[in-house]
């Protein structure tokens, strides 16, 4: 960690400073610079948070040297994590395609989008029950009963299931439906959630926060991997700017940087990263090509009737020629399906 | 509601979704233009929400005439709202400053904030318990422990208090130590924990999340009031932007829009909302002077021994600075403190 | 175009506002609703923005129907812009690979990263020498110097050029030149250098600003068309945004957006993009899949001594590394070189 | 200047930089870690930008200590700046009020405005006479007719004009005409202007591009001040964030950040910051209390004519709301009008 005192600090401000490093047992650094004096503390510059050095007056600013996340980094392990969803591995080699309604809405609706995407072979199958949404007036989820409809379909197509969790006291209930616990956007940081998710076995599929920082996510998943479950997903969703043409700017830099930076799995949501449906399928393929793991995709066999986020579910067709364009992709990212 | 469709549709697309908007009870109209065929819907257009007009091939574009809100809405409630945390009024003609520790650390540190505060009359107690951060590894709050002191601290100095929640299971526990709930940035749109606050009798501040949007905070206080709590006190916090100088861009212009729009008070948080300390004096100035009906800050009287964000908490000496700086323009407000 | 009114806005308000609509030859609407009154103006609504109907006291919003660009627009040319760049194709079925240094240092460095290029049959070469720079201390560019050196590179080489171009006034200069003029992010609302540009014959190459929303692109490109001069490539090198792990976000989704609403040829800047190293090939690939018609990198011989942007700029064994690694996308995408 | 190596490198790698940081005067510091190493530049880091450190592949982050600005900076200058508009003094104990229309349209609109705002002691008018508008379909200001137009009015009602300038090569023709140089948002960096004004002896007052960080407009503020005009006025005229309820989001932390960090003074724009007529008013209030020297605000006397931004002209009456809304407030901030 970097201190970067005020011009006006003395050697005596400088002192008690590199004390205090010293009293935490890292090594302290005291560089008298022309205009600035810039101390240093060499160690594991996390237990300085403990310090709050950004207290004292006469330090100007805090420069940490290291990053903040561990669990998750590809500095703690270099390969790779694969995470099983009901079987179905992601990561590694592998592209996955996760589909399905953005609400279950009913028996008829779920099961006709699971059959469909059968003929595609799409092994993972979302669908939500409980639906964070903007309007309490707006449709809110079939609850327990969109759950049980999604065990159902699990049952009948052999697909096991994604559905998101919007509160810490449901993560017993869901337990029994579903096969990974999706946590959305808007409770990226509900750390509480987070670490009722942390003693779960199922694995977690993270979305970035529509605001949040890559390294805010990383610590989001260090959350969940230091509460106890390291079977986590990383999930590009797309971040709010100040663009009106697409509902987010879908941010696939982030994906390559993931990659870089964690051993974990990072898909892509190009439905919600951009609001518009036809710029899904080319964010598909640039989500192949930028080296992501998945996308995650809305579907629906009548988007008209659909109870929420028609306008970005694809249809049957759609989703065929979501299929056949992204293929020579994973074919030249030396992937498969 | 406007429906914009695209230049290909034909008249029997838009028949289509005429036919729809008469059928929930509608008015619809036809406008046939040169270039494009424009739509519209007149009546309570809440209604159409359900009917995801967007999903619809043809349809272009949608665009509300009304607002989603309406039970915050000033066109509903032409009068401001004054709304009391434990007796005191926050709203009107006055300018209420709620003051603290970010975190509770110990029966000391908070009756030595508090006996500081009544000194300068202030009338509000804060204090988190219950902290939500961004690192698993940073102090994540005394728990109970800390409302217990809460409780002691309000006794002692006949301060009512004002504490952070962020688990919507914690509602009922913390009724019994606080006067006020306090909902964080991260969790405005956590809804379930909006839906709890709304079945309690006490007064909730919601704070702006840091990306969201006026309209969406309006929307998380109608969820509150919605459910069943009308005491609602909205909170400008600072939004994220691409500016680093500062931690967030403290959005004054939203004071002003809100209080035009909703009749609902409105704090600031200068602390956070930029994150340095020889802001938040200005800052608080401009909050009068912008029409807040108070401010929310951090006091510590040893920042540089805080356990969270002690670079922005002010002293005992900086709190009657700040004191002294805002007198003037709350005078000049017609307001009093 | 759809003028809402505001809740007391009487029928003569209404009546006035429908009278100018009716004066300038549009086809005034009138839909009074329950809450609020719409009214309407069917025609080309462009004529409009001379009324400023937003300055009624009773006008609450407008909002208009078409889109503000016309030249640059997919509904006036259904067909994909070629631009020829000194007898170069961008655009149609060619994926263009242009790159270059930063800044011309002299006339070792240009000559080595031409030769270089050529290896990989790279037709374009790039090469600043006239330099925006944050700040007044930095490398400005050898200016005239810089474009003679690119000029005999060219004749060397055999790769028509292109630089950037800041100052309208350069214009007639930088013709001797240059086979393509460059706008750079911080000049693409620099409209006098848009008008300039608009009255050459020689093609212009129009970098998306840093908070342009891709509307303002749309419209910095027609005003260049405007002016008489329809060889405009775009290009996308990244917006700005609170994340700071990326120098800026690249929004490939704007590529996707620009093909399907304009028929000009877009291009993606990678280097720019990230300010990342290690993000360039997947971002480079990203691009391919996603549409662009091609990528403008910065490579550089040896980097530690470039006297800009060396940070991003690919080696020779980078160079290869990156095409290599974007062919195989390029196949998938069914371009070529 | 800190540099912070990545994990795997050496001590030779080390070396080399230091070497290289020795070779330019400055001395060089090594500060081995255990998960990281950490170099140090102690002297004025300003020359290593030379050296593109970030270039070298070991080199993971770069963090300077000193801010790249200097003759904008208190640390040069501890006293306020004054700069004289025509004999008009800004900044120091004043408040200056600079009012008049966006565009200059006629000799009656420009002479009508200017008379109202005599009444109101104003001392400066603004008014356009080249305009940067986003659409080249929009009216583009009448050029030097406009300026002659200033000219007169100045003569007439003895208050000095303000008027933006678009293109380096007017400088000379505006200098006949205006008391002080605007330079707009989009021409924040557009540093061949900044240069061609820095050669001017009369005022420049330059707005922050709308996602200019402070830092970006400090050093475009040095551009002027390196090239030989010290008279600078800098300007808050909002940012571009994601919110859409205000046209841009007007960032009061910038103006007291920049009084702290530099001696110039520091306008504020509310009505481009804002968008929105009602909340001029309130920005404007809180521009006084946040320790702003002055506004530029918007006028004409009949906003519906106006041939630009007439939604957010103030007109005679609303000047007169303004003016009594805002006193109050100078005299709590201790400046006088």
């Amino acid at each position: 960690m970097i201190i970067i005192l005020k011009p006006q600090a003395s050697e005596s401000d400088a002192q008690e400073i590199l004390d205090k490093i010293a009293s935490l047992g890292l090594k302290p650094l005291y560089m008298p610079g022309i205009e600035r004096t810039v101390l240093g503390a060499l160690g594991d510059e996390r237990v300085l948070s403990q310090l709050h050095l950004d207290a004292y007056p006469m330090v100007d600013e805090i420069k940490p040297v290291l990053s903040p996340y561990k669990l998750v980094s590809r500095e703690l392990q270099a390969h790779d994590s694969v995470v099983s969803i009901g079987g179905v591995k992601v990561g590694g080699g592998n592209f996955t395609v996760i589909a399905g309604p953005c609400s279950v809405e009913n028996q008829d609706q779920l099961f006709g989008v699971a059959q469909m995407l059968t003929q595609h072979k799409i092994p993972l199958l979302r669908g939500g029950a409980f639906k964070p949404r903007t309007s309490p007036y707006s449709f809110q989820g079939l609850g327990v009963e969109g759950l049980k409809l999604l065990k159902a379909a699990k049952a009948k197509y052999n697909m096991p299931v994604v559905s998101e969790i919007i509160d810490p006291s449901d993560a017993q209930l869901m337990y029994d439906y579903v096969d990974c616990y999706q946590v959305g956007a808007r409770n990226m940081q509900n750390f509480r959630l987070l670490e009722a998710l942390g003693k779960q076995d199922k694995p977690v599929l993270l979305k970035r926060g529509m605001s949040a920082t890559i390294e805010e996510l990383l610590l989001a998943a260090e959350y969940i991997i230091n509460a106890g479950n390291s079977n986590v997903i990383l999930c590009e969703r797309g971040i709010r700017t100040f663009e009106t043409a697409t509902r987010n700017t879908l941010d696939l830099s982030s994906v390559a940087y993931l990659k870089e930076k964690s051993h974990l799995p990072v898909l892509v949501d190009p439905s919600h990263g951009t609001g518009v449906k036809f710029l899904i399928n080319p964010l598909s393929r640039a989500a192949v090509a930028v080296g992501a793991d998945g996308i995650i995709v809305e579907a629906h066999l009548n988007p008209k009737e659909a109870l929420s986020d028609g306008h970005q579910a694809l249809t049957a067709e759609d989703f065929a020629t979501l299929m056949a364009d992204i293929k020579p992709f994973i074919t030249a990212a030396g992937k498969s399906l």
